[in-house]
Parts: C-alpha cells; structure tokens; sequence
C-alpha cells in the first residue's frame, strides 16, 4: 500500500477532501448533487489507493470547466432505449456526473428486466471505471463498465506503428458474502501511463514487454515510448498474446465509442495528415465526445443471489488458500487491495504527493475555497 | 493460412465431411437436428482454420457419448428466467447442442428487450466459443460467449502453484458492412494447450512468457509446462499485466460457473487432497458440469444499426490502412484470417493431419459409418 511519491507526502483527511471539492465545483457553478456526484467519484479513487485517476486529476478538470470546454451542468438524456438498452448523450458535461447517471440507468433497466446496458456518447473523462460497476453491487448486481478515453493514441493494433487506442480500461464488479466484492478495474494496455512516467522521472528501466520504441523494437527504456514508440496492448507483442489485448481494445471502442456515435479510437482522425493537422487546431472548448459503456446484470436473474454469494466466497477462499509460489506472502482476488487500502485510508487518512497537493493550494487560492484537509504535517518545504 | 501438421495431410471436402459426422451423431442416437447442430459447430471450426476445436476432437465426443458420460438427446430446459435473462440446464448433453439452445434464447430476449443473458450449467465441451457470438450477427446483434470448460487446471492464479483455471476463452462478435464481421475468440491464458503440445512434440523453444516451470520462474522449454509448471494467464507474470488475465479468468468462471451453478475453476476440488483423490476416482459416467455464458445484444437498442456497420467499416478501414511495423505485410482485424480460411476451405478443402484423418477411418470401421470425404489422394502410408 506504500504510496509512490518523487516527494515528501502530505496526508490529509478523506472527508474534509471531499469537502473541499464539493466546494471547488459548487464554486464553478456545479449544482450541489452534481457537485457531490463527481466529488465522490475522484476522492474514492484516492480511498482505493489509485493515485493515478483522484485528486491528482482535479486541476485538470477544474481548467476544462473553467475554460468552457465542457458543460457545468450537463442535461443528460436517453436518446433511445428498449426496455433493456439505451443509448444516453452526456450533453458534453463531466464524466462522472453523465457516468453516475447512465449506470443509474443500467441499474434500473436490470431492476425491471434482469439486464440493463446503455452505451454514452458526447461524454469526458470519468475517473475511475471500477466505480461505476461498484455502483451495481448493492443492488445485488453485477456491474460493467468500459470507457475508451484517449490519452492522445497510446498503443497502435498489433503489428501497426501509429497509436490507435486510448488506455480502454475494462471494469467488471460482482457481490459476494464475505467482504471485499470481486472487483476488476484495469487498462487494456500491458500499463498505464502513470507508470511510464514514474520511471521516467526516476531514471529507472521498466520491464520488457511494456513498450516498443519507434521500429517495433521491445524496450526497457520509457524515453522510447515517445518519438515513435508505444505502449502495447495487454499480452504484450503477438507472440505472447497482443493480439487478444488488441481484440479487447477494440471491443471497448465498439461498446463506448461505435454503438454510441462517440469518437472512435480517440485519435482515429490523426491517422491521415489532415487529421492529424485538424486534432492539433481544435480549440480548447471542442468537446471530447467520449464514449462510456456500463451495464448491470441482476444475479436474481440468473440464481437466487445467496447461492450465488456463498459460492463466490468458497470460490475465492480456495483460490486464497491454495499453494504460494517461492517469494510470494499471498495471493489476491481483485478489489482486495482497494478494500484494504479504504480501511486504511479512512481510518489514517490519504497521502498526496508533494505537487498533487500544492495543485489543491493552486486551486485553493485561485477560486477562494478554503484548505483545510491537513492531518499530518510532514511537508519539508 | 499453413495448417501445422506433424505428417502429410489429406484434403478432405467441407460438405461430405460434415456429412460424415451427422451420420456418426445419428448412428450414435442423436436426432437429425442434434445431429446437424453438433457437426455444423465441429466443421466450422475446420472451415475457420482453428484445428485445435474441430475434427480432431470427433473421436474424444464419440467415446464419451458413447460411454454413456453424456445424454444423448438432452432436454435443455430454462430453470429460471427474467425477460431478458435465464438460467438454462444442459442436462449433461454435448456442449455444441446445449449452446445452440441457449444461444437461441439469448437472442430471442434480446429481440424482445433488446439484451438478452443467460448462464448455462450442467453442458460439456462445446467447440469454439465465436461459433455462438457470431449467431448473433444475421439478427443485427452483438454476441458474447464465454465457457469455463477446464482441461484439468492449466492455470494458476497471479502467485499461485496450483492449477485452477481451465483456458476460460471470451468470444465476441459485432456486425458490420463490409465483411467479414468483426469476431473475436480467443482463450484467456497466453497460450492455447495445443500450440504448447506441437512444440513440445517438435522439440522447439517456446517464447518466454507462455510457461512457469515449478518454481514459478519463466521457461522456454515447453517440457517443463509438466511437472509442476503451468501455462500463464494472458499478460504473463504479474510486472507485465498478468492478474489483468488472472482477472479476465475470473470473470469467465464467474459469469460461466458460479452465476449458473456449473462447476467452478473446472477443479477447485483438486486443490484439497481430498478433492483431488476424488476427481482420479471420478467414473466415466460423471457429468462435467462444465458452464457457458451467452449474452446479445440488439444493436438497434442503442442506435440504428445502419450507422453502427458504417462506422464498424470505416473504423477498420482506418485500422488496416494505418502505417505498419517493419515486416508486417497487413495489420490485422480479429475475423479476418478465420473469413479468409473459409473462403478457401470452402473452394479447396480442409487439411487434416494424417492422425485426424486415422481417427475418422476409426471412427468409420466402429461405427460402421462410410468415409468418403477426401478430395486429394496424397497419403504416404
């Protein structure tokens, strides 16, 4: 759980963060449910322990808001549905704001008919996509979620040398008895960028199979993943299975981005010249049209749910308890070490990183919101 | 397109063959239907060039229907239902069979709510998993498949010794314009077993990544998959992205197994010695309990479905056009090589491998069935 920092951290309090956002977004203009809404969504993934999606990210949002780019208080529609689908437009507002009210959607359709799943179009970042299916688990269902935000082309098709695909993180969550619920919360590619990055900063070789530089050559060195470079999808180059990761690429594009009308690939207009030339002249308050996709299945549909729940965990419990190989303390079933690290984090409160929370103090005194999250003051500064 | 053999082949003709097995599943007491649903999976497989699901397998079904592990003509029924879920029981009948019925009903959900689910238990070995995704496509549909179906543990979780995961593959398939259709189908280890047994009968490396010897440290020798040693997840070992495919394993026994009560990870029981003393006691006549999962989804239920196939095509377009690696000739989408396969099969023939080809002449003299399938004599014995 040990949090990577290039600084020293500063730990601060996960209420009174969340707090401190609502207010940031209040102060934009945010209504105070939408406001609560996409707070909760950030602050969580800083609960969970993924630092590469919460507050770190705030700025970001906070200067897309600011700047016109996006919608402050998105009137978000169904388009068309069925009694089981619907495709919603997010009226170009906050991603966790149309994510939270689309997979309410999902949720409802399945309450009626045992499955429900809405494809977004017109849409932004979201956050992380495991909250969205962590959403379906009160309800006794098992929840989905995909996004193909882009990240400017970060991995081509297998045997290609031009990015195609956002990071496509899939997301799926399903209850159980015994705490925590299965929940699996991942990019498409081999890595984020995040921790491309980190060991760029730090100077250090990342292993083979990350990255291939501009001849399709694998390399150890992060510099190359830019200048032609790419990260490649999950499994890596086709020998050892790429292709399958670029098959699941592809199969978020065609959920999120085809069956909604949102942009595909995220970059598919830089693969021409004149594409390339027209991404790079879009003005800050173009929308990004990103496309989501969720989806929400009621066990009750399938098996009575307390079956379903006791088998989960004798399932998981076999899986935890079988033979370790050398070097490894345990093994883990997915969702386990963000439920560890919000009962930590909740009781000891969450460290940000040196600039993460000099960005909050930026913020702070640029819109006049108090901050007052502090619970441990270690800053060296 | 090469079909790899260890000996001459022979080439057989696509209709007489399937010809051949409806006669074998009708001699053995399965209806005409059941009969022609059985061989039309097992001569598509061949037709796409996925020799691993197909042909070579006819004899492992025939001795097991004939032993009487499995119902001949099984009575698929639905043990509960929502409109647009169910869970469906197998009755322990051959896998091809029992996944077209339940495929028929997702997708007969889906054409009424516009998604449809359903979890199966109690089947057996069922081919290849696109074979029930692509019924999808002549509806306008997305289709979803998945099976647990375990081949005796193959696969541990991420920092796990003992097997759990059968090769768990995910197929999908989504329409398009232009074809072929966009179909994925792919096992959610690196490695499917059959590539790693024709390296190993060759005496040929294999890369690093596929296999763990049984110290979990990474081998190129594929002799070393026994003995303690496994094939990996999708993704490899944990530094590159392995527990995304532990997790992707997951999730196919959760929504195949647990969500419809089929037997879970194929040999949980194995990892107990009291199970594992049990599985070597099982009879011949035990049922597999082996789980699928089917879903579709409609896709005018989100947006008319004209525009979806355009937007699939110019995807693609963009995709297959976009600049190339060094010494790659094409860049692939997932579909293409097994439509480019058909289309010759169906013109030229099948290649079987001579061992194919004596365990049809087996199956032939036993059941007393005649064989006349081949088009090119060019057999060495």
């Amino acid at each position: 759980m040990a949090v990577e920092t290039d600084a020293d951290s500063v730990v601060v309090d996960a209420r009174r963060l969340e707090q401190f956002v609502v207010s940031v977004f209040t102060t934009l203009g945010l209504t105070e449910a939408n406001a609560r809404d996409a707070a909760d969504v950030l602050v969580k993934s800083d609960i969970y322990g993924i630092e590469s999606h919460g507050i770190p990210r705030l700025a970001g949002y906070v200067n897309r808001l600011k700047s016109g780019a996006m919608t402050i208080n998105p009137e978000v529609v169904i388009v068309h549905e069925l009694p089981s689908t619907a495709m919603v437009d997010g009226a170009n507002g906050l991603g966790m704001i149309v994510g939270k009210r689309a997979m309410e959607v999902a949720i409802r359709k399945a309450q009626a008919t045992g499955a429900g799943f809405v494809s977004v179009r017109n849409s932004s970042h979201f956050g992380i996509a495991g909250y969205y299916a962590r959403m379906a688990l009160e309800h006794d269902m098992i929840g989905f979620c995909m996004t193909n935000v882009g990240s400017g082309g970060n991995t081509p098709p297998t045997g290609g040398r031009t990015g195609f695909f956002g990071t496509n993180p899939i997301a799926v969550a399903a209850p159980t008895n015994t705490p925590p619920a299965f929940v699996m919360d991942f990019a498409t590619t081999v890595v984020a960028s995040g921790k491309l990055q980190i060991a760029q900063r730090r100077n250090h070789d990342v292993p083979l199979g990350w990255i291939i530089n501009g001849d399709g050559v694998p390399s150890t060195n992060p510099a190359e993943r830019h200048g032609g470079g790419y990260i490649l999808p999950l499994g890596g180059l086709r020998e050892t299975g790429g292709h399958k990761g670029y098959g699941l690429m592809l199969l978020v594009d065609i959920l999120s981005g085809v069956l909604s009308g949102a942009a595909v690939g995220a970059t598919a207009s830089k693969l021409t010249p004149e594409g390339a030339r027209a991404e790079q002249e879009r003005s800050v308050g173009d929308a990004s049209n990103t496309g989501h996709f969720f989806g929400a299945l009621l066990v009750d549909g399938f098996r009575p749910v307390e079956e379903f729940k006791t088998e989960m965990d004798e399932m998981f419990r076999v899986i935890r308890s079988s033979e370790r190989l050398p070097g490894w303390e345990r093994i883990y079933v997915h969702g386990e070490t963000e439920w560890e690290a919000e009962r930590d984090r909740l009781a000891n409160g969450i460290p940000l990183d040196l600039p993460t929370y000099q960005s909050l103090e930026g913020i702070s005194a640029d819109l006049g919101v108090p901050l007052n999250v502090k619970i441990v003051k270690n800053v060296k500064t």
